[in-house]
């Protein structure tokens, strides 16, 4: 896994009023298992706390880091882009996207330099409207609509993996370390194949139907390796011996 | 928010055997909140348990529905496809995919109609090498490589979030509802604006530099609205009012 993805450090998550340490140490979690570390907390109600420390094990760190704020406006200073997580549709159209079109926007942003900021409002009621207005965007994480209640830190869990996977932390396409059977070796299997199966009586060179190109079909599918096929050339190589 | 996705009622959640019965009831309300309800536990260790429904907070029914089950291959005999999470690299190469991937894969087979397993290991040890020959693929969540420690919960909200992401539970490329300014309007009021710089004695005619491109950049940019159009044109307005 690729760490230190180039932005990750321009990305803060800043937490108003949060109620319940546990939230705040759970929050810290969820950003530092994907590499998130910057933390701003606005007047949170208990800070530092014993419970936030419990919920965090192992984000310790992003803890003793985590910058206090009395107001709003101090946390985003820096910030050039702002993007606020809502859940609810607002009165007051503000631009919204979703977490991964936010994600992109905000890895966009990081790369090009210019420090970001992931808001999120009360465990409760989320953000007032004084706050919204200091972002460019809302963000929204998709949910059912009859149980929409997705809790802080899982919220934060969505949001700082999809910038994970904005900047470019998922795997590539294809994982593929698979040290592939060639053509000609796959033709020659087939017809070693063939030719065994006529031998055990299986397949009638009168009337084949469709067994070869079945099997086939699935061989070619499934990639085989060189060393499956080594297995399946001596699986076949031995029942031709018993044959004799 | 377009509920009942088709496909996620062919989705279901594999749990084996979890430890903590509040992990248990922590991973049924990251199911539900994207619309999942279909759990299954392999030997849990303690369930039903007072603390899984707490953590549950509001997923109870997906608690209650949940089906125990004495094996492995009990909980995922009707499925075609069985993706397992897994934390590691393996000695034995299976197919990896990312979380995204994999939800693309499992929701691609849902709207074909079979039955799709997410498999999730226990909390400290994942799958074992036996289970894992039960998938067909693995599913890799990517995170950070200093602290990779992602709780059963948080696994599966993402999961289950890339899910519905795949399904096509995201928020549509625009949610666009801004009644904007025509061209005619925005011209019209470039002109008004201009006038009134000229008069305020803002902008010299004979040596108008940017001012007017920069201005208009912004307001085009921003794809200014009707209702914001009327406001700056009514102070324009007063300000000419002010100068006679």
């Amino acid at each position: 896994m690729n760490d230190d993805l180039p932005g990750l450090a321009r990305v803060r998550v800043v937490l108003i009023e949060t109620s319940h340490p546990g939230n705040i140490g759970a929050a810290a979690r969820a950003m530092k298992v994907m590499g998130l570390t910057r933390l701003y907390l606005v007047r949170p109600q208990r800070f530092p706390d014993q419970e936030a420390q419990v919920r965090a094990s192992g984000a310790d760190d992003v803890l003793m880091q985590a910058r206090v704020c009395a107001t709003l406006d101090e946390a985003l200073a820096d910030c050039v882009l702002v993007l606020g997580a809502s859940a609810r549709l607002r009165s007051l159209p503000w631009p919204v996207m979703d977490a991964r079109q936010a994600a992109l926007q905000a890895a966009a942003e990081a790369q090009a330099q210019h420090q970001v900021a992931l808001v999120f409002g009360r465990e409760q009621s989320g953000l007032s409207n004084e706050e919204l207005q200091r972002c460019h965007g809302l963000l929204h994480i998709p949910t059912g609509s009859d149980f929409s209640s997705l809790n802080l830190a899982a919220a934060v869990q969505v949001v700082s993996y999809e910038l994970r996977m904005a900047l470019g932390g998922g795997l590539p396409a294809a994982v593929d370390e698979g040290d592939y059977a060639s053509a000609a070796e796959l033709e020659s299997f087939y017809a070693h194949l063939e030719q065994t199966l006529i031998q055990i009586g299986f397949l009638d060179p009168a009337n084949p139907r469709q067994v070869m190109r079945r099997l086939r079909r699935l061989y070619q599918r499934a990639r085989t390796e060189r060393v499956e096929l080594n297995i399946l050339r001596g699986m076949l190589t031995e029942t031709q011996k018993r044959l004799r």
